[in-house]
């Protein structure tokens, strides 16, 4: 099966990004994290991207903040599916972020996901994965039984919460 | 190889969706389109996604304008990879249908391409079903080695362009 | 007397919400409140929709943040009046809930109030229901009375609160 | 069967208005119209508020731009159903509208549509008469219908559609 | 001399509305206070903004957040000069009541400062009286003088400060 | 009586500007313009406001669009009431220039109207020397008499108006 | 004395960054102008940064629309002063390109101008050759010169445009 | 070698600007920092613009916030490069002060950085005296390469920190 990478442009991205990692661990995907600028390291996240591939990766995700341009970058120097986690932190609640990770250019597309939404980002990896590994289908569908079930134990339990709230 | 499906919430976004169509076709990959709404066909388009993946669908590409719902509706009713075009129409350039699709609650992911990125949609779809397709791959490939070509061209005339424009 | 509902997509929205519930029951209308998501438990939030009116309920509230679909999901299935409740906490103070409930595409209303406003989300069910139940009617005016009491006796106390802040 | 008053701050919003005026003659609901401003003619805005009760009004729409204070100054001098239709024309595609329309202070709520969604405002003035109205329920489930048969239409029709524009 | 009035909203906005108050007073302006609601008490508002010419006030400073509307209710009821103060609490750092506060139609003016603007509301309102106050004037660009030493002297110690905070 | 003064950031603001113009001449007042802009002819723009009191000058209205500083620049030096009008061109509808016009620090205000407020402007402006000229005042009230009589009668001819729109 | 470069994302850009270039020239600085994409030819554009300062250029503008990456891109590969341009076109008035241009990471600077703001890009490069390039700030005071005299010049013409105005 | 000279609206502004004056001297090159405001001391802030060249700066970074006018004040005083860090504090995390600070008129560039951005404004200035000074270019790379160094640890020791975060 193919791995996953993680690549975000800082080390303090990790306690968002450190989700979508354990995310894509808890599909028993392998994963590969990484902290690559955009800026400061563009030639290691360009080698990245270019022999991502070959080197046996089905989807990268990249997570930055800011004029977040990381997805982009490794975007145009691969043709995998990249996801884009716009982080918060710089302007308007990752407003900035998104924009710049969101508005590509027609040629390279950047799959973004919602501000910090990195459970999203390794879901969205794996049901990329998923389109050709029946095994993943399964446990998609058994997360989202669960996600489900958990929702619905929230509601049966809801007027009990109520009434703790009002002690 | 698998299909791709791409919903509009009205018929009056084709001018755009018909990018993403033309895109995927390009490519030579099965694409079937439909008009579902959110909102006044629900049914339908629940209906559409619970089928899609034994249909034979590898990837949803949905788009819709202002509070736009229909991404993260077909997104709920499948675990195909979901791509959701925010469409231009409502307020502030498409900003409320951006933050409709890409905004989603963990559990339910939608890969979000920018504000009336029809082009991107359909590439990003062809490259998810590229990571089982390398076939697909190649031609993924081409398209880059054209894109960039055109830019180069671009900039060989500029000078010409350039004295062009002033007569 | 018809009943309200109150739908909220997480129960982590109770504190936003439970003002919305306290509202409702302090004009002694009874009121049910449910926790159904539009993304994860979306077959659920659609039955109760499409039964809420056999089951007595006069009006829908649902609160919802982030691409909060839940109210515009509840309204594509029903038509019971349904008021929405955008929920701070996704990005811009809810701006993002507040154009994914207020902004619906015609044929599907939701009656939106101010991001975190479930008080007025209540006071206004409870006006749709005064239309044919004279008794609310006379609870409203009572409560407006009790309300200008409240501003009229906090204008008297001013000068002494202003002398209290200057010690 | 009580009526539905339709108040404009300017008779240049009636290209908008006039579709909620249409929208509720369509059901067969009597519908009286106005132009009142909230702050050239607040006295009668007031006297057209506070009467509309025993006048015959169930619910009261009113649309206004820029800094739009009708529907909460109406909202503020009756216990009617108010609900609010934010005028495009000031700044941001009519932002300044509808966050002057729907951050009421609680108390005071404004049931807000989208910017120019005076359709929906028409349909959410009926469905509110509806509830303690039989027969309009039966007119809003037959709008359903026919707005869900269209969309089953166009989507009947999207090959055709498609075809014809390229040609 | 004419006396200066502040309404505010609320007395929640007393700590910032407040420095409106004292800057006034720091004139010897005579100022009064009131609380008062464009929603919750319109009459008492209304009653006030009427009569405040012939009691003799000469500017009226009224403050309020979300959907603004006191500052607009209150000039349109008067003629005297009527400066708002839009205060934050609501979205956007009080986007939504600076937009509900200066975006005031053709006929009605509101003289709007800045978010939380409490102080340049009462120095604006010192200006206007000054216009015909020789006096004032005096002391306002005494005030002036004091404000640029205070900046010249922190450029005087800025070398020390930085020096400090170097430890 | 005193003289208003209406500086413009460049003659191409005419047209809006010229509204404010309009509005102070219809008042009987006195009224001189100028093109001064606040980064192009500093030197000019700071002579005219520290030698307009003694000029006779009673208010100055300063209209500039993009960065507007040309209003605060000018009240930077005159203790005079400064009206501000932000003049839409830039970007997000003026929200730039009304942003840059507004958000004064403590010390100078601004009296800021709506984006291209014009006749608010002169309004204001005219207001603002009613405060000491009880001529001023009754044609001030007048002028508020025709605009709510035109309200009235666009009233009165409503429905006449909705029959011709639909023929 | 050293060249100037202007790039740009693409040849459809050339009406605006045209400016730049024809600003740049009327200094009699050289300038060169080519279409780069951070994401189409990414080698390309690094390529030409790397080289730039070898190749005789003081400083690059970059001219770029949507999530704009082309400046900070260019600014990865380069100690020279880079300018950026946010090209209008995407969302919001340019407000994507805005952001994704100015909002750096610490360490890689873009000297970013207003939103299509080519000729104080032009103006922005010579005045960072004139630091040591005496010619050139004599063309630059020059240049204000020439634009004060306009500003003024205007200002003499202005009561007669505005009576033109009024024919 | 030229001076660098930085400006600041208000000593509450120096945990911000203080690093754009620590990042200035780190490179040796000799930085004097100075409180002066647009608004309180215009004289003060002119004089020092218009004698900069003259005494030795070859760079002047203005900092401020809210409507934040001092760096184009400043660049409306000298042909120096201007470079304007806007500073949070006011409203929508600064975005007032970008475009207040960014969006001039043709004729009188801005140099912008982020909002906060001080460390990119020290690196800019040096960048833009490194222009005629090979030594200060020597600095700048030793620079860019230990970010890029610290940029690879963090890489390096990434599978450790999370493994630390999951303790």
């Amino acid at each position: 099966m193919k791995k996953i990478a993680v690549i975000m442009g800082s080390d303090s991205d990790l306690p968002v990004v450190g989700k979508a990692i354990d995310t894509v661990k808890s599909f028993g995907v392998e994963c590969e994290a990484h902290v690559f600028s955009a800026h400061r390291t563009p030639a290691e996240a360009k080698a990245f991207a270019e022999s991502a591939e070959e080197n046996g990766f089905g989807v990268i995700i990249a997570a930055a903040g800011m004029a977040a341009h990381l997805a982009g970058a490794i975007a145009a120097s691969t043709t995998l599916p990249v996801i884009g986690i716009p982080v918060r932190g710089g302007m308007l609640d990752g407003l900035d972020a998104l924009l710049s990770t969101v508005q590509m250019p027609p040629g390279i597309p950047v799959a973004t996901v919602g501000v910090d939404g990195a459970v999203n980002a390794g879901l969205l990896a794996v049901e990329i994965l998923a389109v050709s590994e029946p095994e993943l289908k399964e446990k998609l569908k058994a997360k989202r039984a669960a996600d489900k079930a958990k929702v619905l134990a929230k509601d049966a339990a809801l007027e009990e919460k109520l009434a703790a709230m009002r002690g």
